[in-house]
């Protein structure tokens, strides 16, 4: 195989004729020239990654009969997919029918575009509304369940968002993987390592090189870089490849260069995979880099639990929703507890500040009862949110100033009451009435961790991955999900990244 | 020469032992293999770019006996540089001292971060801020000229800036290209066009590929992929590449992807070959993406000329330092005229709305007279700058409810007696008492026009550019000014374009 090369891009018997047609070169070279390559193993389609957008993709190709390889690094399928928290909006959605929730595809726009600061790439999201409930039903096919009730997730107008019934994304990637697992035309490879992309001569993507037992090594400074385990095989893809590799939140370089201002130690709610390999790879071929820079803190975690833990959750659906967040040093509030994750975190590390003066969510009983009762025993079980009698009782266990804050509790309860929040502009009209006043009362500690990079590649409306030189798409190549940017823009909402995965994962399988 | 192939990265030797030397491969393939390249041309540097950043690599490569090629694209030498503002951010400079202005690394760092957010690469910005000094000095051996007196602008907590005599770029770039043009040892080629980089075996860049009698196409919608003109030439660059071919603020397909909310048609400052394709080919050899996304607004523009025009120096130089502005609707001021870029331009375009109601930018002759006597002559003589007698005829040609408008002076005039902007946090404790209160007062409409993409590639302090793989340096590549990213974060200040283009114009040069 020692004839393999590089695809020579630049056309040279042009070349020598003085005049070029660059302009005709439609790709880069930076991908092994299929010639002279001996082929290991040979499918329609190669899905790199097994997360929603992942397995979305790989049921949907292999449904209309195609034979799909999917290939995951990590000794776990799954990805971030499987430790996120399984919220999910969905628009015009049955759930939302039958609670009388008005939606569409313009608020849902709006709502994206409003968190995005008008940087989302809106010809991406049209398709993510409008085939949200397409997403929703495969993975009901695939026997995913979900909690009864609609969610209200911060920055969302109206309530939009299911819930898988164990209250994580496990709830809808297991299912997907054990039918998956089941299509007799699917191959799932863990510990396999995607390392380089194979081009024919017209600059069609036709396969990858990839790495078959990997061991991935959590103790390496940066695995991409230091691990050569494995052994190399060269894959044919037919049809074509789907990226579905997610996104960077883990790879150290790549975000310090994006923002320098995050920490090197900072806790992030992301698997140990999630770094920017296969996005950097496209790049080398000539892809869009889009909106790289744009990473995103989730404001509900705790300082007391690594990663995602089980605080994420109960914050999402008791605190933010029905209670409020305050100031130890003041005991007020500071932000409104459903704005959007970069507002919201924005807030939280100016009171955070050097001295760690983490802030306080604080719910009641009431705000318990409309949540999955699961979420509220794993957080108590873990320690890390805790139950109190009386608000005195939490002021004290917190060191917040009581009288302060039954001012800001009496001012919030009035707010509910009003239906209106001068102070902030929490849409308390969505809270149900619930108010911080029916014992017991629920306190945990604050901060936010590093959940999403919204940058990635850009696609168009096929799941095609678009060519900076040509602006057409790089034949062959597609990708779904978090290694993809510009549909969140400046900060994804909360739950958008599971339709985005979906549909787009469909997307690719349609028509790759 | 039907020989020359991409350069095969991955080592196929090893490959076939099944185990595989992945994490010492140092670069992607995308640049042509030496091997069977036969050069048309020979020198020590190619440099890319004519501009503040190219010129100063090229003299100092030069001044230590380089033989150095300059391609310049387009047919006028001096990209954007020659059409800019004039204005030179000088940290600890002789005219600080005259002036008795006390400055410091530490305070630059500080205003930078400030506007950038605190996403800069300091690494990059303490660099500058050490070597502006010999920036400057090394504009005046070459015979610049500054304006006697410092300039304080919007963003910088002291009057820092320095400005050309000619009140333009082209104030440095003409002496510049001049005493380059004659040094014998380096040739300026323009109407040429860099294409592809030329690598050795080791992956080191050690030329280029490039068209000759190029012909940029102005009414192309994008040049680089449409136009196939010019001759090409093989070109050796012995000790390396140096790429100074600065944003990409024209580049309507590249900014889209990374801004989607810019329109197509809106006005730039920028010339036409502004355009991303050396950043993009960088990317293709593994280069970093930094920050594409953010991209700046000029905020000192008028409607009422193209481009950068004559209004843009009057502004930064009068109006804003020494005047106010206001919404022709309520004769209100709305913002801190001496803010960053970012804070102003979006305030504005807040103000200017759907219905263009653009803001006016107000003076008076106390004002003027602070300024260079160029900068209004050239302002009023285009007509985009017009002359009052007094404030109720100013306020009924731009139809402006003058009681309203007096109140809003009134209480500007008493922040600058009282030295602090309650109200708008304006630091009226620089503008040496100048209130609004002298006929004749002067009026511009003003608007934001898009002016400076902050992202690019990112280099180490040598201004060596740096590959994601490996976080080192792409040997043979160096770059310098508007290609690189990262250095001004989310919004670079004013005046800080000229030194980062010239310091590490200058890095480079010594560096290579």
């Amino acid at each position: 195989m020692a004839d393999i090369t590089r695809r020579n891009f630049v056309k040279l018997g042009a070349l020598s004729a003085g005049m070029v047609a660059l302009g005709e070169n439609t790709l880069s070279a930076s991908a092994l020239e299929q010639k002279g390559v001996k082929y290991d193993q040979e499918y329609d389609v190669v899905v790199i990654g097994s997360g929603f957008a992942g397995l979305a993709a790989t049921i949907t190709a292999a449904e209309k009969g195609l034979k799909v390889c999917v290939i995951e690094k990590m000794g776990r399928f799954g990805g971030n997919s499987i430790i996120n928290g399984g919220l999910f909006a969905v628009v015009n959605s049955p759930k939302q029918k039958a609670e009388g929730v008005q939606d569409s595809i313009e608020l849902y726009l709006k709502d994206m575009l409003k968190a995005g600061l008008n940087m989302n790439h809106t010809d991406n999201l049209k398709v993510i509304a409008a085939r949200s409930a397409d997403a929703l039903k495969l993975t009901e096919k695939c026997g995913a369940k979900y909690y009864e009730k609609l969610s209200h997730l911060g920055g969302h107008s109206i309530p939009r968002t299911y819930l898988t019934s164990t209250a994580s994304g496990a709830g809808i990637v297991q299912p997907m993987l054990s039918y998956a697992e089941k299509l007799s035309n699917v191959i799932l490879k863990n510990r396999t390592k995607f390392d380089d992309f194979i081009a024919d001569d017209s600059g069609r993507i036709v396969g990858v090189v990839i790495r078959e037992d990997y061991k991935f090594d959590m103790k390496a400074l940066d695995d991409n870089a230091e691990n050569k385990t494995g052994d190399i095989k060269y894959i044919k893809a037919r049809k074509g490849v789907i990226l579905a590799s997610g996104g960077f939140c883990r790879d150290t370089f790549l975000r310090s260069m994006q923002d320098p201002s995050i920490p090197l130690e900072c806790d992030t709610t992301n698997q140990p995979g999630a770094t920017g390999e296969v996005i950097m790879k496209a790049l080398e071929l000539g892809a869009v880099p889009v909106q790289m820079s744009w990473i995103q803190w989730g404001p509900w975690a705790s300082p007391d639990e690594k990663g995602f833990g089980t605080a994420s959750n109960f914050n999402i659906n008791a605190t933010f929703r029905y209670g409020i967040t305050v100031d130890t040093k003041t005991g007020k509030r500071f932000m409104n507890e459903l704005a959007d994750r970069r507002v919201r975190s924005l807030a939280m590390f100016d009171v955070i500040g050097k001295d760690q003066n983490y802030p306080i969510n604080i719910c009641d009983q009431a705000a318990v009862d409309k949540i999955i009762p699961d979420l509220t025993a794993k957080a108590l079980a873990s320690g890390v949110v805790k139950k109190f009698n009386t608000l005195d009782e939490l002021a004290a266990a917190y060191k917040i100033p009581v009288a302060e804050l039954k001012k800001t509790v009496e001012a919030y309860n009035g707010y509910v009451t009003a239906k209106k929040d001068t102070e902030f502009g929490k849409p308390v009209q969505g809270v149900e009435g619930v108010q911080v006043s029916k014992p017991p009362f629920y306190g945990t500690r604050g901060v936010p961790k590093l959940h999403y990079t919204m940058g990635g590649l850009k696609i168009n409306d096929k799941a095609q991955v678009i060519c900076t030189k040509t602006k057409k798409p790089i034949p062959g190549l597609f990708a779904a999900g978090g290694v993809n940017g510009g549909i969140h823009g400046a900060s994804r909402l909360g739950s958008c990244s599971i339709p985005d995965c979906l549909v787009f994962g469909i997307v690719a399988g349609e028509n790759i």
